[in-house]
């Protein structure tokens, strides 16, 4: 399967800008059920294999869990500070949590959990995102085992783009990509060039 | 008035992350009229004068003025990439454009137009953002008068805080701000230490 456009752009964006930490950095905007925006800072953790799926981990207690079972879209807004790209991804989030039995999705939610550090496994033993702080020592930290798998506050988010707004500010070039399911290709991008 | 705490972070983290043209970058998440969210980077044109009020420039034909006339609640994410330190704007947005009459909203208008370089207050006479792109010369680009006051386009954005949320990712510390309307005192501000 060729590389979309939008796909092999937003992986030119990734390799220029790579010796920044923070351009694996990203805003994931979502509505709450008070119909109000919400907008946080996450981490690209890669595309599900063989997809165009975006990959986020994140705490299963924190707020935008709730957002997300009352409102499933979402846009992310991924700009690149070296490189003056800017990645508005719309599409519907698919919630993978410890109630998901489906084998498919276990193993995808092991295979994130595996791939990301011992450090960020031991903040899902931490106490409630957004709660009250209550300064209780938090012996749990060090109790990660490196071999056991995901613990219940581990969850992976799934964002199927169906737009993708592109700008580069350098050249001031815009493009627009839409997605169209046919039932005979699968998906396919329609791109538009469209005023910054 | 002494500054509020919330401020004094901000001020501190704008201050400290001063080298780095990005910095005034932040991502505001809106709510369109078909319920989805929206976002995009806009930058930082400092506050209101005497107020909280986080002031944007923005084009009157963009997206974002119908997303906010729909919903005028927005959420700014800014994410200081040096000092590891995010700050979540919860508020409602007012929009200033041509149609506004008062004058104090006029002079306002005015300000923030001729506070923004030439360069950007060209882009107003550019054509209309998000459309398909028709190759035309761009001859207005050129022709904006330096003495001359804001152009039809032009549009000034003043969101005021009702909730702030800030996470300093180097010290692991969260910090919940809520405004509170009292009538003898005006706005005044209660402080939480939640979890991260």
């Amino acid at each position: 399967m060729a590389t979309t456009l939008w796909k092999q752009l937003l992986l030119n964006a990734i390799d220029s800008n790579a010796n920044l930490k923070h351009s694996s950095f990203f805003q994931l905007a979502t509505v709450g059920s008070n119909g109000r925006p919400a907008n946080r800072t996450v981490v690209f953790r890669g595309f599900e294999e063989g997809s165009d799926k975006i990959q986020i981990n994140t705490d299963c207690r924190s707020r935008k869990i709730d957002d997300i079972r009352h409102c499933p879209f979402s846009e992310i807004c991924w700009y690149f500070t070296s490189s003056w790209e800017q990645f508005r991804f719309n599409g519907r989030i698919e919630i993978i949590d410890g109630s998901n039995f489906d084998p498919d999705k276990v193993q995808k939610r092991e295979k994130a959990w595996f791939a990301s550090s011992l450090r960020s496994r031991a903040q899902y033993l931490g106490p409630s995102p957004g709660l009250p702080c209550i300064n209780e020592e938090s012996s749990k930290e060090s109790s990660i085992d490196p071999t056991k798998g995901p613990v219940d506050a581990f969850c992976l988010l799934l964002l199927d783009p169906e737009q993708i707004d592109y700008l580069n500010l350098k050249s001031n070039k815009r493009l627009i990509f839409r997605s169209e399911q046919s039932d005979e290709r699968g998906k396919c991008w329609l791109t538009e060039e469209i005023n910054p």
